[in-house]
This record gives structure tokens, C-alpha cells and sequence, in this order.
């Protein structure tokens, strides 16, 4: 195997931060965590840190409204607090999906966020619900009762024993790993609809009422509604094309298993 | 991949065991071999010694009663024997499942065991029945006639060919492999209901009391009752847990696929 | 695992070509891309560069009219252009189907092709529909808009947005890695039957009437139509096979699960 | 990864062989393959001479009738030929079943046999049809059309192409990564039954009359006949076994994705 499974490239200089917070929001239920972090990254105008591809990635492109081929990435923004605490923002269009892929994702990042001294790490992700809420509640947990503490609020409950069982991928990976390292770790997770094509736009905006409060962020609530109907729009928009693609990758899965009378089996 | 791929803690000063024996106890069918492993370490008291985690263990955390997340782990423990042999005792979250993991895990196991000049394992696993067996019978089977005419008892029969094919997993390859180094091994089936809601508490039990019998631990078995009622109702309430959120997962997986317009298809 | 994972064996001399043009068709949707490249390949009467298999390649032989065995191979081939531009062809069985095979044969497919400091880079492929398409339509995307711009014509539309979503395998993610190599990269992608048993011949003849126009192939019309005829004979009659033996593989994965009572469960 | 992920046991000194012949046949199609081999082994009382077993191997252990555990394993053998040619005969319990370890095997095998200075291989497996056939044939093909001149006969049809796809695994693979080595090889493949439960006795009967005329093995042929009816009878009783335990086989599964409320999902 390469060595070039994880590339990691560096845009511009590497600032310097203080005491920065890392915020993780990737795919997964209901998105949540995507369009949170997403929001965050164009509202506070952060800047690209790094641009992150891997091989374990899906191996595929995706043609943009330019007409224009993107390979799938992930990528590290940074904020420069003007007197509050400097930001790390990680968003994308995927995570990875295997067992061993994921960890050595997570470690990754946790290496990175390190060399920027960063000590407390704030994951976010989608609780799935049968039905769609009407007030999605936002639970919390950690790596530690301080942290937990610290960002405890009427807005949040941390009584999340009993309510979700294991946190699968990133989002739970990131908190579990840090501990190792010393490091604190939140995950704030709001409830959302389970079903794959509803976009947790909801729950989110419930998770960046807390972080908006809790880190003095001042993000514009009215722009905040507005530009979520445009993420809306937009995801939607994919996500019907998606599955109207779905059959033909399906298709494609078939199709390939026929080149030159040769079938796969493993 | 990293070198990391296998982690394994030590904890405190490694300590000078005599002659000791290996007991080994993982999830598998009814996890009657976790339940009855997990009872030992506790009324025996037992120090630990390392916290084994991999890249190859599910890519996820699980959140504990303090609402704390947990890194699903894997833990080997020992109990001096005041005059009788010293154990070692393998308990934990999970065990690898796929065919090589399983065999690098069971390597490493057995390289672990022998530094601490270990030249006799117990493996306890449990045989699925369609039914819920009234008083669940104990087989054995192990990698040489010696050891197992050495643990043959009224409790337990020897006549394994037939009532079981194949022994998956680490229960099975830590026999298979103890041999080529030249280490006995037996282990221990006790039947069980098949089901994977079930937890086999009974076999368990039953496996204890032959433990019990034969390595003379002075296990008291009203307590040994006891326990396992609060084994039972705590797992009882993970399992619960576990399939309400069966549901959220599935649809994770679904998710997950979505990322912006990305199928995954390999 | 072995170095040889991936084995790129040389057929004679290295030529010189002169800013090459790379041309990918292999097997996927429809497999559109296939039958134009070996179009090609055969009507120009290109010399074979190189042939390469891999490990990640199926794990079997085919059968060949005389009733030799052959295993799965992709073949590079070059064309000098006389006074045009020099082509390289890549042809052949199968494509790996994983995620991490198919980006390392991506990138050892670059690599390749850079040697021969070749700069632009064509891929072919099908769009999946639900019907048969009296008369498929080509479209494209790529990597930049100069290249889009370059091979724009009444025969092709670039608006792919929305027409399909992530392009999926060795076809998208050339056009994905070339972009960070400075490459220019454009993809040509033809309606055809999303049906595993139908091959995309009209689809390919679209794709073959573009490229003859703005490589000025001299492409014999005539020809075409009839080689596509025996292709497409030879094309079915492996098909026809393939769906015949599907049963016998389908039982030979279960009979292989039984090896003296060992079941495969990883 | 460990370098031990395949390991070769060699048993005994390494005897000179002149010329030597390889014959395969490992657990596939009708396990027509393993039952001719298997019986060579016996009515030649072939000498061991590399036990060979591998972590891509199943992660389990089979229960013998004397009640010990078995790691699943395949076997060199050899026999010398007095007069006649030597022989190298493998045999065993399971082949790999994913791409990359079925070629790295079939790689690992011809080194072995190359050290040898064998150049004549023979593969031996099995057509699945959709009923019993009454008189199996037996059908040949091969990497040169030399090789299949020679083993021409008129109990053997060369015209394999359209009978049969691709041949799938190590018997497969060893003819085409045979034919970059410069060594011959030829596959017998005859007519069985594709039930997973049938076992293709009358197949490789076929088999072993082909190749006792060929290499004037002297193979008495009602000693064969009963040889036959018992390791029918051993495997048919293996394969009830296995049926049985295939339920708890299957909630094994399950039950292990339940490790302590964590759920794998890669």
C-alpha cells in the first residue's frame, strides 16, 4: 500500500492559534453535524487550513453545478477568535466507512489539532428518531464530568445513558481517542428524523443555539434561518438526484461484475 | 497502516506469576464465556494488568451510566493464588471478526500470555440450541488428550465431535494455535439458547462451578448467584438499549452513504 | 503483502511520444467505454505498451476460443498520430472495485502516462437509463473549463449537473487525480441500458463519432459499423456464457464455505 | 501486518525430486478437486512435506474424532515415482476466498514447486450443472496448447470454451500465473452436481481414471471404489454436522455484534 492512503495538503501559512476549540461536524444521521459545521465554516468566514483525501474514501466524483468533477474531500477551516478562543472547524462530504479507516482518521485529525496545542474538542452528530421532532431535544456526553460541566445549560441535556447506545464513527471516535491524550471531549448530538433523506436542518440549528451561546460565536439568527434554506435547497436538491442515480449504480455494481466473462466472488 | 493497529497498556509493575493458567472469556454465542469471565474477575478481585484496544475493534463508543463515553476495549487481568496456581484472566467489550484480526489478536494473546511463562489455556464459549436449555450440559474439547483427561469430570462431557461443528473465533483459535507452541489448551462450551437477545447465565454457571471444582477458586455460590443476577439485569438493560437504537444504525448505514451526492459501492 | 500486488510488465521499447493524448475505456456501465477504446485499439492498429494485472484483479481465469486460459488484464497501447497528435489507449477486463484499488490504479495509471509527459486525458464511459435510448446522447465534464471548452461541439452537451450524480471508478477518479497533477482531464459519457446484459454499442458509436471529429481519427464509418457488429457477436456470446455459469459460481461460493466443516464468517 | 500472515511448515528434510509433476486440488465445485486429491494422498502413501496455514485462513478450529481441536490447513505432499515421474500433491481443508490471498497463495505455491524444478502442473476441479449427472465428463484446458496435447484422450474433451465462465480460485489462477513462469499447466474440471451438500464422487472418480493412464499411476481401482465409499461417508458426515451448526453459526453473528451495546458496521 502507498504511503499516500491519508493525504493531508496545507493551504497558505499555518496560523498560529491560542488555545484553540476543534469542532468536528462530518455526514451521518440526519447530517446534523454537516450543515451545523458547514454553517459555521461560511458565517464566521473561516479560513481553509487543509484539504484532506483519502483512498479509503469513496472511489468516485462528483460533478459540481460548474459542470466540474470534485473528488470527494474533507476539510480543516480555521477562526481567529478577536479576543475569544480561536476555532478549528472540520467538515466534508464524507467519513470513512471501515473499521480501521476510521480510527486511523481520528487520529489523524487529533494529530493535527494537536500541533495547534488544541486541548478541547467538540464533536457534533444526529440522534435518529422514527418521527420527524418537532422541538428535536440536544443531548450531550463526553470524555470527562468537567467538560460536561462546563457546557452544561437548560438548552442541553446530559443525560444520554439509556437514550442512544453506541456512538458509531467519528463523531464518537474523536472523544474515546482524545482521552488518551489528555485531551477534553463533547459531543452534542441532536435528535433528527432516521429516515436517509431528511436533512436534520432542525436539529442543528437547535445545536447552534448552544454553541452560538456557550462559545459567544454572535451568530446572526435571522441569516442563520435564511442560510439554512439555501443549504436546504441545495442538499435537497443533491439528494434527489441521488436517487434517481441510485439505480443506475446499482446497475454499474452488476455491470462490473461482467467484465470479459469474469465474475467476482470475493 | 500504523504500527498502532494493536494497542496494549500495561498496567502498574508487571508482576511475577508462578506456573499461572490463562481463562479466557469474550462475547460469542450467549456470551456465556464473557458472563462467566466477567464474574470471576470480580469475586476473585482480580488487578489489572493491560487494556488491549485495535483499529480492528468496532469504530465506535459506548456511553457508560456517568454519561461518560467508552472506547470498546478488551482486558487481561490476573489473580495470584495464595498457595494454588496464579490466573490470567481475558474479559471485554468485543473480539475481533474478521479472519485475519482474529488470528493477529489471538497471536498477541498468546505472546502476552507467555512472557509470563504461561503453559496452560481455558477458553469458555457456548453452544446455541434453538431452545432455552433447562440444565445446560458442558462440553470440552482442547488440543491434546492430557489436558483434557486432566479437567475430565461427571460435570462436563468430552464427546464434542458431532454436537458442534467448527468453534469460530478466539475461543477456537487460541486452542489451534496455543498447540503450535507447544502450550495446552482446553475449552469449555456450555449449551445455550441461540438467540441474540439471550444471554447464557446458566451455561455460565455451569462452567463456573466445573472452574470452581477444578481449580479450587472457593467461589461462594450464593454470592455467585447474586451476581449474576446483577450481570444479568445490567446487560439485560445494554441489550434493551441496543435494539432500540438497532434501528437508528441501520439508517446511519443509509446516511452515511449519502455524503454530498457520494455512493459508496466497493 | 507482496510488492507485486500491482504488476505493470513493459512490451518492447519504450516509444517516444510526443505530447500524447490518454484515452481510459473499461468495463462499467454498459460498458460503453470498453467497446469504443477496443474500437479503437483494433482500428488503428495500436502497439501494446504495457499489460498489467493485479492481486486486486478477480481471482480467476477466463476461457478463451482456444480453450487456453487467460487472466484478467487491463492493456496500455500507444498510436503514433503521423503529423496529430500521439494517442495512448487503455483497454481492458475488468477494473479493481474497491475503494483503495481503484485510487492505486489510478495513480499508477498517471504515473504511467506522465512518463510520457502526457497532459490531457480523455476517459469514457455510460450513463445507466431505464429504456433502451433510440438515440443516446453524449455528454461531458472534466476538470477544467478550458477542457470542456475545447472539446465542446453540437455533439456533445456539458451539462451534466443534475444529469447524473458521483461518476463512479476509474473513470471519475482519473479525472479527479489529474486535477492535482495539473492535468487536464475530460470525461465522455453516453446514454445507454442500465441492464447488466445489455452492451452499450449505439452509446460507444456516439462517444467513437466525437473523437474521430476532434482527433481527426479517420475513423472508416463503414467499418465501424460492421467491427461493432462483431464485437458485439463476441460481446453477447461471452454474456450469453456468463449468465449460464452464474448459478455454478453462485453454488461454487456455497460449496467453498463448506471446506471440511470450516464456515467462513468474517 | 504480521509476516507470518502465511506460514510454511516444512516437515521432515527436503527430498530431491526429479522432473516432479504437481497436482492441486483443494475445496471447490463438488469438492471434486479434493476428494481425487485426497484419495492420490492415501493410495500413494505420499509423504508430507509442507503444512501450510494462514491468517486469511477461517478463524476457526474443527473438532476432530478424537475430539482435539484442528486449525484448518493445506498439505504438500509427495511421492516418489520409482521409474516414473515424482509427484507434488496438494491438498486440505479450505483455499482462500478473497482476490488478493487466492493470488498470494497460488504465488506461494508455484515458488515452492519451482524449488522443486517442477514445470508440469495439474489442477483438478469441478462444472456445476443443475442435476446429477449419471457419467460425468471430464472436460481440459491449459495454458499452452502443448500441454493439452499431450493429456489429450478420449475420455477427456478439450472444448471447454462455452461450457464453462471462468474458473474461479486457485485452481484457476495457478494455470495463468504458471504461464509467466514458463511452466505448463492443465486443468481436468469434471461434470458434478452444483448442490452445496453434494459431494462430486463420481467426478473425481472420472479424474482419477484420466490420470492413472496418464502417469501410469497403477491406482487399484477397487480398492478405489471402497476407498471412495468411505470418504464419502466421513464427509457426508461432516457436511450433516455442518448443516446443524450452520443456525448457530448464524446467531454467533449476531451475537457477536451485540459485544457489550456496540455494533459493528463497516
Amino acid at each position: 500500500m502507498r504511503d499516500n492512503r491519508w493525504s493531508m495538503t496545507p493551504f497558505g501559512k499555518s496560523p498560529k492559534l491560542k488555545n484553540p476549540i476543534f469542532i468536528e461536524g462530518l455526514p451521518g444521521i440526519g447530517n446534523v453535524g454537516k450543515v451545523a459545521v458547514d454553517f459555521l465554516i461560511d458565517e464566521l468566514n473561516a479560513k481553509k487550513l487543509y484539504e484532506i483525501s483519502s483512498y479509503t474514501f469513496p472511489h468516485s466524483v462528483f460533478v459540481n453545478e460548474d459542470n466540474l468533477v470534485e473528488l470527494p474531500i474533507v476539510e480543516m477551516f480555521y477562526k481567529k477568535g478577536n479576543g475569544k478562543r480561536d476555532l478549528l472547524l472540520l467538515g466534508g462530504d464524507v467519513q470513512p466507512i471501515d473499521e480501521i479507516s476510521s480510527y486511523e482518521f481520528s487520529e489523524n485529525i487529533l494529530d493535527m489539532v494537536q500541533k495547534f496545542h488544541c486541548r478541547e474538542i467538540i464533536t457534533l452528530g444526529g440522534i435518529g428518531l422514527p418521527d420527524i421532532p418537532r422541538k428535536p431535544k440536544v443531548y450531550c456526553t463526553g470524555n470527562s464530568k468537567k467538560i460536561i460541566d462546563r457546557y452544561k445549560s437548560d438548552l442541553v441535556s446530559n443525560n444520554l445513558y439509556g437514550v442512544v447506545g453506541p456512538i458509531v464513527g467519528v463523531s464518537g471516535l474523536l472523544l474515546g481517542l482524545a482521552s488518551r491524550r489528555h485531551m477534553e471531549a463533547i459531543s452534542f448530538l441532536a435528535e433528527t428524523y432516521g429516515h436517509p433523506m431528511y436533512l436534520g436542518i432542525k436539529g442543528a440549528k437547535e445545536i447552534l443555539k448552544i454553541l452560538d451561546k456557550q462559545l459567544n460565536l454572535r451568530l446572526d439568527i435571522n441569516k442563520l434561518d435564511k442560510e439554512i434554506k439555501d443549504i436546504e435547497d441545495e442538499l435537497m436538491k443533491k439528494t434527489e438526484q441521488l436517487s434517481e442515480v441510485t439505480k443506475a449504480i446499482a446497475l454499474k455494481k452488476l455491470q462490473k461484475k461482467i467484465g470479459r466473462d469474469i465474475e467476482y466472488i470475493g
